[in-house]
């Protein structure tokens, strides 16, 4: 059994869904390779019962680890070290030293901003930031905001609870930290390798995967299966322990035996893999997009180091922007309209030959929620990639919102270059 | 005291990250406009065990509704509907009807797709997704899987839970028949009205906002404030009765006073304040980026609607790009570089022209994690707006990561828009 954690995301912006919680799936994954299992998430906001009976929660159910995010900052709403405090039995009182080392980090901050702060609003703001449970290790700040590791009290038994700030680059900061302190050490002392694995499917439905694990279920001991079917790809994540590595082979050889045609990778995301196509033979790639608004170029400019392979995009929302930056002859969007095959591959020439680069995408397409006709619906979408040894094509209609068509359509474009460059499934 | 609900979110997927949950916050924003408030979610993988105790703990918790979203596929890993029937004491059957209604939309969605099913496999999963637990209501499905409203077996006491599905389409679509079904209406049925208001401040730090929030605190009995800064934003949320009208006037009297020159909406995000401006004067707008790589424009494509404002926009990642789609001259791109104020004023220039916009905008700057030099370090971003009545510009080093720096400077871009268009605080 491995060991498991629980985590406590807080904020009421996370919990009304302002904010996207990066906290909770960051920790699930950096535990997992400490071989720690995540159990269970639990978002709350800014009220101290609701923090009380999530940790109450979490501690009865047996995990090893406690983790909180958020709640440290300066402000009232701001409770979370307080609230462990009191729920691990420890009083918290002010730290005179860790007070003046967040006082010079303000000092500094203040000093680079137009924005002057009124010194006893950081003062109130700072001495908040300085309170610090008895017996508590404060983990040093990488923003403003000090993290914790609180053990329970003596003579109680309960997980120690890791207390980490909610920006997820001050959280990550001081992940090493919090990982390097003497009561998680111990409470990670028995966890052991979990391993994870993703194979990459592109077509079949969920259904007829499902037939396919039911077939060899008994072959499978030791394997913890999720499958996820989302954009078009189905992807199958195993995890298990190093026992369970032949469990997996045959997972992968049944897989490989019904679905072969459609596995288009043991690993990497299409994204990547498109990208190391293209970096193997020296080439660039431009995009034409019209109903895809810039998603696909802001895509393929994600990953560090994009600049070698990406020269750039044009979002040609406007017919005359198809013409007058891509080249999309005038007759062309007159006799068959801007949402067909036809104009999906001149924008892909049009960004081919523009940018001056060896592949060129194409997309266009009805977004929604208006502009649809009988013949062409809101959600059509036509795609086209063109390079040096050939071309290929893609026309459907997609189901779902405007941001749905809108993301479907750079999803699909990524995998037609990935049928272009490397083959596989067809897009 | 409103009407409480509590939300468990399953699926490994989600609990894992590898796909972000957007039920839970829709499902509170949804609740809240039928007075109910939302105390807490909890995520839980794919495990029957976690499911159950995360149940517990809400149903515990006094809340008056549970919903669950995800976990109703076909495959073995969903178990969300024989979990709950178990919870509630209600043991689960096929309803033939329901399965026969099921598989009319399979064999539907099967005749569009290229991939045979093969049947013996929609069979199980058909049979599996038509379980009902004795006693329960069933919502009609969105896409293959139906949803339940669950109340308690006779004779024990606790809230009924609602059991939808995992695409946030399907389960949008079956919101309002959800609220519609008996229980639930009788568990809402003293939820009375909650208010919701924003307020958006651009510049001071949260611990002076935190000031002025501790100097008016006997004046706002009634109301639940959360501050959230992100982006260089610092939003207000405020939720509260209509008895504690009065109180919300006096901190928007407290705001204005302190903050009136940073507070530039009691509403809308900027985003929305743009399109207003930009559609008030029946302007158009174009972007040049290069930094962003694609964000800007697919940002201001965001809305419905937005064609008639947005004409497009260039990703202009490569410098030939720059020189070759948006005339920026080459002499500028040597004597002072890309990273520059010079460029961004070019490619604001440069979109205006080549769409024929009203309005141009440039972004340029160092992303990173590579690239940055003692005199331009990575992070470093230089902003540009121009349009018919004057220009802005804005130049500052942006900290974090890669995404950060991409997603700030998208930001930035649109405040200076908005600073431009309607004025209040610089970018």
């Amino acid at each position: 059994m491995a060991a498991r954690a629980g985590i406590v995301v807080t904020g009421t912006e996370v919990l009304t869904g302002r904010v996207a919680d990066r906290n909770g799936p960051w920790l699930a994954e950096a535990l997992r390779a400490h071989g720690v299992d995540v159990g269970s998430v639990v978002v709350v906001g800014d009220r101290p019962e609701d923090l009380r009976s999530a940790l109450a929660f979490l501690s009865g159910s047996g995990v090893d680890l406690l983790i909180t995010t958020g709640g440290l900052g300066p402000t009232a709403d701001d409770l979370t070290a307080a609230v462990v405090g009191e729920f691990q039995g420890r009083p918290s009182s002010v730290d005179p030293a860790l007070e003046r080392r967040i006082a010079a980090v303000v000092e500094r901050l203040t000093a680079l901003r137009s924005w002057s702060t009124a010194p006893e609003a950081s003062a109130a703001g700072i001495a908040k930031q300085a309170l610090v449970p008895a017996g508590a290790t404060v983990l040093e700040p990488v923003g403003t905001a000090p993290g914790l590791v609180v053990p329970v009290t003596e003579g109680r038994s309960g997980p120690p609870v890791v207390v980490l700030p909610g920006p997820p680059a001050e959280l990550q900061g001081m992940w090493p930290a919090a990982v390097a302190a003497e009561p998680v050490r111990h409470a990670l002392a028995g966890a052991r390798e979990l391993r994870q694995r993703t194979l990459r499917l592109w077509g079949p439905p969920e259904s007829e995967l499902a037939e396919t694990l039911r077939r060899v279920d008994d072959q499978l001991t030791g394997l913890e299966i999720t499958t996820c079917l989302r954009e078009g790809e189905l992807e199958i994540v195993t995890r298990y322990g190093p026992d369970a590595e032949d469990a997996y082979t045959r997972l992968t050889a049944a897989i490989t035996a019904d679905f072969g045609a459609a596995l288009f990778s043991d690993g990497p995301t299409v994204d990547e893999l498109v990208a190391r196509a293209l970096d193997d033979r020296g080439w660039t790639v431009a995009v034409g997009e019209s109903c895809s608004g810039g998603l696909l170029s802001a895509r393929l400019t994600e990953a560090p180091g994009s600049s070698v392979r990406v020269l750039g995009g044009v979002a040609a929302y406007a017919n005359s922007a198809k013409e007058q930056l891509l080249d999309v002859p005038v007759e062309t969007l007159e006799a068959v309209g801007a949402v067909s095959p036809e104009v999906a591959a001149a924008l892909a020439d049009g960004a081919r030959q523009r940018f001056g680069a060896d592949v060129g995408v194409g997309v266009t397409g009805i977004a929604g929620p208006d502009g649809g006709t009988p013949e062409k619906p809101v959600g059509t979408v036509h795609l086209a990639a063109v390079g040096p040894d050939g071309a290929a094509a893609k026309s459907l209609v997609v189901r779902g919102s405007r941001t749905a068509v809108r993301q479907r359509s750079t999803t699909l474009a990524v995998h037609l270059l990935r049928q272009l460059l490397i083959g596989g499934p067809p897009a």
